[in-house]
C-alpha cells in the first residue's frame, strides 16, 4: 500500500493584503505549512489558519522565512549559522503558541523560499535550522526538498524527515529543482504531471530535464491553491490517487 | 518574613544597537522581562539573555509591546481585542521556543510600554492580554502595575499575578503612575526613594503626589541598569532590604 | 462651467502583495494619490505606477501614512507634533525623487486612513502636514476631506488646497463621514450616490444622514477601482458628469 | 597644494537607540553621510542630523543601504537591478525633503555597507546605483571605495566622484579592503595610520598588506567618532594634514 501527505503553503497574507485560497486549498491537503510572520502571514492570519486546520483535520507546520517581507524571503540574505538558527527557533515558537492555544501540536518545520532553497546544499545553513528545531523539540519532523543536504543532516541528528516532491517542477539530474526562468521548469501538461507524481510514489523514479532518470522519494506532495485551475488539478490528483491505490493522509 | 522579586527589563537591544546593561544589572535581580521582537529586541539578543538568564538562575518573563520599533513601543495605539490577543501570543510563543530550547520555562508575562500603560484601565486590552496567556499556559504569572485592572481580569480567570511597584516613581492618588512629564513624577532622592519601598512591602501603604495614604500590593519591584549610578541604587536597595529582614527571591 | 477632479489611492500594492486595480482604474482618473511605502506601497511599486501616471497624462500626488503596515495605515497612533511632520516629509521626498525622475512634478499631499481622519479635527496633526508640505514645496496642493480642519490650516499658511468628496459615502451633520460600522455610512444605490455628486459639486450641497441640509465644497471626488463593478461605477458617473457639464480635469 | 574632503556617517540612530556621537564627530568633518532609514535612521533622526549640518556648514550626502535594519545593512541580499535603482531612488529622495526643507541642497550619495561593498565589483550593483543618482539629479557626487567599479560606471555617465580612502584599514593588491576578519586588517599604530594617508593624498600611492605598491587616489577621508579615542585621532589627523599642507574642504 502507498501513501502520500499532501501539503501546502498557507497563512501568507499579511495585513490588509490577501495571498493565496487558503479556504479553498484546505479542503483538499492534509497539512499547512503556516507563515510565521516574516517573509509572509502575521499573528491574525496564523490564528486564522491554525484554527481552520484544527476544524478539517489538517496538521499544521511552521514555514519560517528570512526577515524579508518585502522579497517575500525569496531573496537570498547572507545570515550566519547562528541569525538563521536563532530566526527559525522564534517563527517556530510564535506559531507553536497558536496551535498550543487551540489544542493541537507543531507537526513539522518546512523552510520557505530563499532559505529553503539555500537547504540544497548549504551545509551550514540546514545544520541551523536542523539545530533549531532538534533543542525546541524533538518530535518535529523536518521537510526538505528531494535530495536536499538538509534531510541528510536532519536525519543524522536522529529527527523524522519528510522528503517533498512536486507534481509541476522538472528536475534538473541532481534532483535540484530546474530554475524558473529556465525553459522546460514547469510541468505544464497536467496529464504528464500526475503520471510523473504516480511514479515517483510509486517507483522512487522521476525523469530529470536531460532524460536522466533519477531516484527520488516522496514522503510529501506539494500543491498549490491559487485560483480554480489550481484545486482542479489538486482535486485530479486526488482522483487519481484513489485509483492507483495511494492512500493521502498526512505524517 | 517579607519577600519581594527584583524585575528588570532586559533584551532590548536590537541588531547593531544596544540598550540597557544587561551583562551588569543581571547580577542583581531574580526576575528578566525580555523583549520579543516587536518594540525591542531581536532573536540574537533572546537567545543570549535567556542563556545570561539561565547561568545566573534568573526566571525569565515574556515582555510584548506594540508593533512599533520606531517608537519603542511607547505610542498608544488603537488595535483590536483581537489583534492585541494575536499579537501577545505571537511573542509569548517566540520567547517560550528560546526558553524551551535550553531547558527552561517561561515564568511570567509583563506587558511594556504603552501596551502596559493601557491595562491600567482598559478592561479590553487587559482581557485580551490575559485570554492570550491562559490558553497557552495556565501556569504563567501576569505582572501588573499595582492598581492595574490587569491584576483583577487575571485572577478572575485564574491566574497568578504579580503586582509591580517602582522605586523611582511617584504614584497619583488612583494608584497610576504620576506620568513623566508632570513635576514630582521621579523620586530622586534615593533615601526616600528606598524607605517608599520599604513601607510598600512592609506596610502596603505608600503616600500619593498629592499626599494622600494609598494601600499598595508590593509583589515585584521594578529596577534598572542604565550605567554606574542605577546599579549602585540596586546594590543599596538589597543592601537595605537585607537590613530589614525582606528576602528577595522571585516568583 | 462646472468642474472636478477624479482622484483613486494607488499604489498600494507591497513586495508579492497586489491591491486594487492600479492598471485599470488609472485610465478613468485626472489624480493618483501614491501610497509611500509606510503603511503601503514600496519602492518597485511607486517606480510602475509614476510611470504609468505619467503615459497616461494624470497627476500625481503624495499619500503618506503611519508607519505600519500590518495595519495598513487605518489604526489611529499617538504621535507628536514633530513625529507627524518628520514621517511626512520623509514620505513625501521618497515619492518626489520618483516623479523628478521621470520629469514629472508633484502635485499635492492627500494624508491617508487613521492620518486623514485624525485632520478632521486634530489641529496639531493638521498643522505637522502642513508645515512639512510647505517646507518642502509651497506649490504643492493638500487634499482634505470636506469640512477637515486640514484645509483651514493649509489655506491660513498660505497653501493651496482641494477639499475632497465622496460618491459612497453618508455624511454627519459636521460633514464627518459616517463611520463605517454605523448603518447608512454607504450610498449603495448608484443613482442616488451620482445625484448626490452632481448637487454637492453644482450646488455646494449635500443632505447628512440625519436630513440636515449641509454646505460642502467638492473640488476632487475620490473613486475605487477595485473590481468590475467599481469600474463600471466610475464609468457612469464620467458619463453623467458629462451630460451634466460637469468638465473633469486635475487640479 | 592639496585637499581632501573629511566624511563620516551620521544619523545612524533609531528610535529609542543612539548609535555613535553625531553630535561630536560633526564639529571635526566636513561632509556628513546620512542614513536613510532603512538599515539605519529614521525621519526624527535625519531631520536632527541635517540641521546640525547646516549649522556647521557640513554637506549632507545619501547613505543608502539595504531593507535590514536588524542587520544594519551588512548582509549581502541579492537584489535585482531594478530593487537596487528604486530602493536606492527611494532613499536619496526621502533624505532630500529634509535637505530641501531647511534650503540645502543633496551633496552626494554613498552606498552603505553591503550595498558599498558589491560596488567593488559588481557592475549591475553599481550601474543600479548611477542609474538612480543620474536620473534624479546629474549634480550629485558619486562616493565610492577607491578602486571600486562603481567609480569607473559614474564617470562613464557624466556624474561627478570622489574617491574614499581611509585611515585605519589596509588595503588587498586590488584595492579592496582587507576583511575584518583577517589579521591585518586594521590599521591600529595611529602614526603608521596617519602616514599612509598623508602618502596616499600627496603621492598617491599605498603599500597593500602583501608589501605591493599601489596607485590610490584620495578625494575623501573616511573618519569615525565613536567615543573620545577616535575623536582625538580626528584631531591629530587634522593637526597633521594643517602642517603637511593639506586643506581640508568638502567636494
Amino acid at each position: 500500500m502507498y501513501s502520500i501527505d499532501l501539503n501546502s503553503d498557507m497563512g501568507e497574507s499579511f495585513g490588509a493584503y490577501k495571498l493565496g485560497g487558503d479556504e479553498e486549498i484546505i479542503k483538499y491537503v492534509t497539512t499547512a505549512n503556516v507563515a510565521c510572520g516574516w517573509h509572509a502571514g502575521d499573528p491574525m492570519v496564523m490564528d486564522k489558519i491554525v484554527k481552520m486546520a484544527k476544524e478539517r483535520g489538517v496538521v499544521v507546520g511552521a514555514h519560517p522565512g528570512y526577515p524579508d517581507l518585502m522579497g517575500f524571503g525569496r531573496r537570498k540574505m547572507v545570515l550566519s549559522f547562528q541569525e538563521v538558527k536563532n530566526y527559525v527557533r522564534y517563527q517556530i515558537g510564535a506559531l507553536a503558541d497558536f496551535t498550543q492555544s487551540c489544542g493541537m501540536k507543531l507537526n513539522h518545520v518546512a523552510p520557505h523560499g530563499a532559505m529553503g532553497n539555500q537547504c540544497q546544499y548549504d551545509e551550514e545553513i540546514a545544520a541551523a535550522i536542523v539545530e533549531a528545531v532538534a533543542e525546541f523539540d524533538k518530535d518535529l519532523i523536518i521537510y526538505y526538498c528531494a535530495g536536499a543536504v538538509l534531510g541528510d543532516i536532519a536525519e543524522s541528528k536522529g529527527l523524522r524527515t519528510a522528503s517533498e516532491i512536486f507534481a509541476d517542477r522538472a528536475y534538473m539530474d541532481d534532483l535540484s529543482l530546474v530554475p524558473r526562468k529556465m525553459e522546460g521548469s514547469m510541468i505544464t501538461d497536467e496529464e504528464t504531471a500526475i503520471a510523473r507524481c504516480v511514479r515517483m510514489i510509486k517507483e522512487g523514479k522521476v525523469t530529470s530535464l536531460n532524460g536522466k532518470e533519477l531516484d527520488i522519494k516522496g514522503d510529501t506532495l506539494c500543491v498549490h491553491g491559487d485560483g480554480p485551475k489550481a484545486l482542479a488539478f489538486v482535486q485530479r490528483i486526488r482522483d487519481t490517487f484513489a485509483k492507483e491505490g495511494i492512500e493521502i493522509k498526512h505524517l
